[in-house]
């Protein structure tokens, strides 16, 4: 089984790495993150730098398709490039997957029409713009697209498919292994619950406002 | 405020990406992942490589230091020079923390001895080899030292050093940024909740049986 993460500057790096650790657990799986060439990637906070081993010409051709978010996907968005890419890509795969605004990434390449979908909270609404119906969920399953909430939300997401497609056993071993018994010392994770201050805050932080 | 993450062959992404994706987000924050020597770094699946800026040579002193885990701490535990590294930079650190089997590196280096201390669950007895207690909690504090479970525990760890040092607005700002709002599908993230069956599955796959 081949999955395939995109790597690309200003891309958030657990919203790759959450579901990489789950991923890359399956069995017979080979992982690659591929970007529009191979080589170092740095992520959004300009502190972490990635490889990736393949360039999107190179690239295997995809069971499971990983686009993560961060604040690069407004450049994916217009770049026609990695939108063929991820086109070409979907008609094989047997899943295709977002993490946070990795969505709209997956919208703007035209794989979203009158689906229900997901994004990080603070850029749900514009999921319309693509012809989706944005959905709050933690990840939300349209035929084999599978989009997932902000961030830490691929992980919840990619144990899912693991459960989908090989069984409660064996998501339950994975999840498990990496010990995912989530305990947050706050519990502020969704709007709802961090409340409109918090909101605000971070709204302004994440340029979303 | 200087935040080091150690990188080594064979640790497991996650237990680093977790916590770097909270503590990254601090005001005023520099991270480095540092290595024996600087640059390419290899995980344990080997299907991901992660750059160190800095060698321990060149590296700042940290003012929270975070030791990940994974199968390569079992050749550090050995590693003179990174024992001797760590106990230099814990002189003057404000936080030492591990996630994982990064526990047992503090435990090599002689920094858990008395002290309550957690890892991954299928390691905890091996704290005792090290006169730690150890404790199953998702995360230990012993003074300045923060020991956190597996892989996912150092999400939750890190929420909690930045609800300590800088209060519980912006430990929720940033939970909320990274929208960790956990939901995993199924509940076997602890051995209790997975069942004997899943753990002796689990342990036989770490080699920890």
């Amino acid at each position: 089984m081949n999955i395939i993460i995109l790597a690309f500057p200003q891309m958030t790096a657990l919203d790759a790495i959450g579901p990489y650790e789950v991923l890359s657990r399956l069995p017979g799986a080979t992982l690659n993150f591929v970007a529009k060439e191979k080589g170092p990637i740095q992520t959004d906070t300009g502190m972490l730098t990635l490889f990736a081993s393949h360039s999107m010409e190179d690239a295997p051709n995809a069971d499971i398709l990983l686009i993560p978010g961060g604040p690069g996907t407004e450049a994916l968005e217009k770049c026609e490039v990695t939108l063929n890419w991820i086109r070409t890509q979907a008609q094989k795969a047997r899943w295709v997957s977002s993490v946070c605004t990795g969505s709209l990434v997956l919208g703007a390449a035209g794989l979203l029409k009158g689906r229900d979908a997901t994004t990080h909270w603070a850029m749900l609404e514009r999921l319309k713009e693509f012809g989706a119906n944005p959905v709050s969920q933690r990840y939300e399953i349209s035929d084999n697209i599978v989009t997932a909430a902000g961030v830490s939300a691929g992980i919840d997401m990619a144990l899912g498919l693991t459960e989908i497609e090989f069984g409660v056993e064996l998501a339950s071993a994975i999840q498990l292994g990496i010990e995912y018994d989530p305990k947050p010392p706050i519990d502020a994770g969704s709007p709802g619950k961090a409340g409109p201050e918090i909101v605000s805050m971070v709204r302004g932080l994440f340029g979303a406002g």
